[in-house]
């Protein structure tokens, strides 16, 4: 083994020469290492040849590492020119592993590895150059220079992981045993797996800007939950115990498999744990395929699976205990963790589990590293868990990278925690949340948990649907063109008319057409209780979500297929407390149901001319109101057939040969029950379409009171 | 007949109480007069039968100028209450004679005739009120309630006349004679026509605010014209003349007869004018048709075409002659009533020409009243023009009545001048335009000129193309929402670049993408000469039409169907100059012809994200440039695939895994030759879509510099 694999550097200290000299360090052993990795390959042709169809040939990954410093660094302003663009171009993007489509091998002329060892040595030198002489102040912010630094060390120790299931991947042939790259040798036969009481208990997830080790952007921001006690298995699954799974035909078995497991079972043909090699010669006929050699089978290390392989074997293993066997959630990964290791894996190097870089290149058994009563809390191969990924609370992009993370909040991409003996860094940090398709490989296997309660399943999408998004900025998102809110100022015009005009009473609001919600819950800050009916109920969902988890993720088009990525939140809009006085309805402004009614006060935004029906509309809304009640109406009246019939129109035409406008109309319809108490006021209202493009309309106002 | 029939009275004068009483006067007379006509009616039944098929019956004439003084009055403000809601929805408006479809029966339930002389007698006595009640104040404005007044009595002065043409149409049996509506006794053989010289000499149409009579919205703002020398016929035609072509055959051959003439000849199967009637005990076969009896036919009097039928004769006339004969222009007809009638037809009661009234209830002969060499410059029967009725410069619609000119602003109504026996008040002045359909009939004939000049077509319609009008607002219109016209900020940018970066030159500059051209316009006060080139030929047809005719017109969606009328003139926006430094062409800037180049500057706003191969556009430009020149590019960037395939897009995506920019893609592409001297800025824009709904949009704007 090379001397020790250098850890996260601190972000803070007082001395920046020294944290220069620390982070160079930290730069050249990182490439160092990473370079020495691919020395596992055996010849030139296996940077070609790819390990797996759907990823790139190891000869882009060789180069990918050191492009990604070039490319973050021209977009952070820390150089101006490229070293080589057409190699740049070809080393920038990986290859997505689901998108089978994508990868046409015949768009890469790949250069020579030397071509590549030379790129990779100007890069380094590039690299070398900007940490002597770009100034360095401490701590190193999100906002620094060095945070881009950082980012590239620890997105090519990711590679360095990532590379080296790789080459676990590739054909025997085009591997070669290395002396910095030994395995463990030993080996035995798997302990008994037994399950042990973890006390219910509260975790405290995410981190803010003043931690002070660098992170990636899903890491900070805050979470928390009390989770109830469970069960957990002291130790990982062993590839022994796991053998009982593939030995009672658990493969062949759909019944153990989700819709998603027996798809992806179905694909890949897939009989037992990708790393395991049938061997008739071999003492029980299973061999098990390391970097660069195939050992006889460890049943004592953890078996590794993806997730669909790990959730098949809980459910079998149900059925055949009858316990509620199942992954951890990523909550109860870290309620487990909390109470195994109380102040987390002490610093000591070596590390008190296989992690680092600090012992093999390979696993271990899963009884070699005690954890409290359990073993392999962290370190070992990474523990999947039940959770998609999902953002925590007051989670943003980093600017430098930010499709690090948002790509894969789509609830189709699980956690893994706990490192893997070749996670170092960043990836070795507790803290860290790094997640894979649930059908991906990594050096990754599970512990299961029995639990009677359902893992908690957050909502990790953003928002993208464009009228949907459009509307929760609308209501939530930043004053465009200057512009303030608009269902924000309706409701303030709302509850003033009804200080000035109402009957007295603030006890039940309605907002029609209310969309994404936001003057609901402005009105509840005045109103005992406002129910909220939109016909959309996708709109309806956003509001029903912010009022159940205060918060609210969207995407808006910034230019082209660019994006930008936006949290919500009601507590910053001073609404926490209106969440639980506002109920939202799906419903049909024209057909109102019958229980919707004796309102004090009726707001209509925006509705009246996207209704089929508006006179039927404005001909029984009284009959919703109490007497003396108040009816605020907006509308730009803004009539087009693709939502009101010409004969259903209130007005915009001749009528008798003279101009009949909207306003004219309302005055004739709504007469008879309503005298109209103010405006009428045109209030101004924006819905951004992109970081450039705006609609901006006025809303013509009105204020009717009900006589009595 | 009756005492004197009262005429227009003038707007201004000293006494007020003194022009109440003339205006009182004015009012009762006519609405006597009025109903005096329908005392021609023999029987109820005559009310309700239509004399044609495409009108209402008579019934609804009968209560419609009594209406139309109420809904004015209501909409002027002058009175609160409607008399009698149900029939003035009945009364309100008339039918288009066009639209045979609208016309349906069953929905009309009219009401008895003493019911609609009740009515108007309620009618009379509000109208009398307001006139002895409203405030006065002289002279009387366009905007004064004392215009809606003498509104309602021109009004009803039109209807005074179209209800006899009707009452002509209609059954012998239905119609009696009446002591005060004798016709003219006098007849005989038609007297030769001869052509006269008039004169080459300058019209002057038009009159402003100031004039001291009222008149419609039609007659105001100017138009001039030099008129060469032609000559004219003395008489107006006579049915003696007229029977020439009759007799001919000339309804039978299709050779004379326009397309327009012709499909209207097939549908009304005619073959001779509509108030000849063939009755073969007559002298010679055929009879007169007048108000209420049938005359043996007076050869001597006017005949009484539609326009098409007079075209059919000036062919067949010019068939037989050998002559260019045709109908005059307008401008034409002013030449001719300059040349015969200069200072106008005295204001001798009775007058000395066939109108006001002053004489009989029919034509008389056509050489009855001279004027000058000719006769019946003015009255006896309307003349047909050749002009299609237009708006003059300056035209505005009149709040109170937008729609009583401008839908016939369609190249589908021709222009009669000069009044018949039955027209008074405003109809009687020579300044009064008034036009119909084309296949239209009312007391009207023609005089007709021969001349190897082309009659002026002048541009009557609206733009009303919802696309070319917003365009054109957007260049020529109103700042909405307090943003700055954009084309006119664009060429002030550019031309400060100019100064500040430019190559010295201010010879040619190019508008890419010039839209309707404001820009263009605008560089032109700098540079000597300005190219505009847009890929849309109704966009350049604005420019041009603008360069060429000083103004411009179109209508804007307000509300609904409700639009408003503008004209927009380069000389109020000072750019009358630059008219003639402007050419528009209709191009492609992906694929500009050859001729295209040497500029000292290009400008390219809004353009190039709505360019089907923006990327060829961007490497080709240099090569129009002359060295040292400068290209000023203003984009939102708003991407579409409806315009720019994904792949020609610039910028907008990920590009080697990072956010590629348009502003990044301009940088590469254009670096080649150019350097970026200023920007990027964003300029804002505004494009109305209604009168609450816009589009606000800022565009980012870069100057880039050709090296040399």
């Amino acid at each position: 083994m090379p001397s020790r694999f250098p850890r996260s550097p601190l972000l803070t200290g007082n001395d920046s020469e020294a944290k220069r000299a620390e982070l160079l360090h930290y730069f050249h052993a990182t490439f160092d290492r990473y370079e020495s990795l691919f020395e596992l390959l055996a010849c030139d042709e296996a940077y070609y040849r790819k390990p797996i169809s759907l990823r790139h040939p190891l000869i882009f990954y060789f180069g990918h590492t050191a492009t990604f410093f070039i490319n973050k660094f021209r977009l952070a302003g820390l150089i101006d020119q490229r070293i080589d663009p057409r190699l740049e171009s070809m080393f920038a993007i990986g290859v997505d592993e689901m998108s089978w489509d994508d990868l046409d091998d015949s768009r890469y002329d790949w250069p020579t590895v030397a071509e590549v060892r030379a790129y990779r040595a100007r890069a380094r030198a590039v690299v070398d150059g900007v940490i002597r002489q770009t100034p360095l102040a401490l701590p190193i912010g999100w906002n620094d220079p060095f945070w881009t630094v950082l980012m590239g060390i620890e997105h090519e120790r990711i590679h360095l992981e990532t590379s080296s299931v790789l080459i676990r991947q590739h054909a025997l042939s085009y591997v070669r045993p290395h002396p910095d790259w030994q395995p463990c040798r030993e080996r035995g036969a798997a302990p008994a797996n037994e399950l042990l009481d973890i006390p219910a208990g509260r975790v405290s997830l995410g981190r803010d800007l003043a931690d002070p080790y660098y992170g990636w952007d899903n890491e900070y921001g805050w979470h928390q939950a009390e989770i109830g006690a469970f069960r957990a298995a002291r130790h990982l699954v062993s590839n022994g115990e796991f053998r009982e799974f593939v030995d009672a035909g658990g493969y062949a078995d759909d019944s153990y498999w989700d819709e998603e497991g027996a798809a992806w079972k179905t694909y890949a043909r897939a009989a037992h744990p990708t790393f395991w090699v049938r061997d008739a010669n071999a003492p029980d006929g299973w061999k098990l395929r390391l970097l660069a050699e195939e050992v006889a089978m460890p049943w004592n290390w953890p078996v590794e699976t993806n997730c669909l392989e790990a959730r098949a074997f809980c459910r079998w293993k149900s059925a055949q205990s009858g316990l509620p066997v199942r992954l951890p959630s990523e909550d109860e990964w870290h309620r487990l963790h909390d109470h195994a290791l109380p102040g987390g894996l002490a610093d000591d190097a070596p590390a008190a589990a296989n992690l680092h870089l600090d012992h093999w290149a390979s696993s271990c058994p899963v009884d070699r590293f005690r954890h409290g009563e359990l073993s392999d809390v962290v370190g070992n191969v990474w523990q999947w868990c039940e959770t998609p990924t999902y953002p925590f609370d007051g989670f943003a992009v980093h600017p430098i990278y930010d499709d690090f993370t948002s790509p894969t909040f789509d609830e189709r991409h699980n956690i893994i925690k706990g490192g893997s003996w070749i996670s170092t860094g960043n990836e070795a940090r507790h803290v860290s949340r790094y997640a894979f398709r649930r059908h991906f490989f990594q050096h990754a296997g599970f512990r299961y948990v029995v639990s009677d309660a359902a893992p908690s399943q957050p909502v990790s999408a953003y928002e993208t649907d464009t009228m949907v998004s459009q509307y929760a900025e609308f209501h939530y998102g930043d004053a465009a063109l200057g512009v303030p809110n608009f269902p924000q100022a309706m409701a303030r015009l709302a509850s003033d008319a009804q200080r000035r005009h109402g009957n007295g009473q603030w006890q039940r609001a309605l907002d029609l057409g209310c969309a994404t919600g936001r003057a609901s819950f402005e009105l509840a800050r005045d109103f005992a209780h406002v129910v909220g009916i939109d016909f959309s109920a996708r709109f309806i969902q956003i509001g029903s979500r912010l009022a159940e988890n205060g918060s609210l993720r969207y995407t808006l088009p910034e230019e082209g297929e660019l994006v930008s990525y936006h949290e919500r939140r009601l507590d910053n809009l001073g609404l926490s407390e209106s969440a639980g006085r506002v109920t939202f309805w799906q419903g049909d402004a024209c057909n109102l149901k019958e229980g919707f009614r004796d309102f004090d006060l009726i707001l209509a935004a925006n509705l009246i001319d996207r209704l089929y029906a508006p006179r039927r509309f404005l001909e029984t809304i009284a009959g919703r109101l109490k007497p003396g009640g108040l009816l605020v109406l907006a509308s730009p009246y803004t009539w087009l057939e693709e939502f009101t019939k010409r004969e259903e129109w209130i007005g915009g035409f001749k009528k008798d040969g003279e101009s009949y406008t909207t306003l004219d109309g309302l005055k004739d319809i709504l007469g008879e029950h309503f005298t109209l108490v103010e405006g009428p006021l045109p209030v101004p209202f924006v819905i951004r379409e992109t970081r450039r493009k705006h609609q901006h309309t006025l809303s013509e106002t009105t204020v009717w009171k009900r006589r009595s």
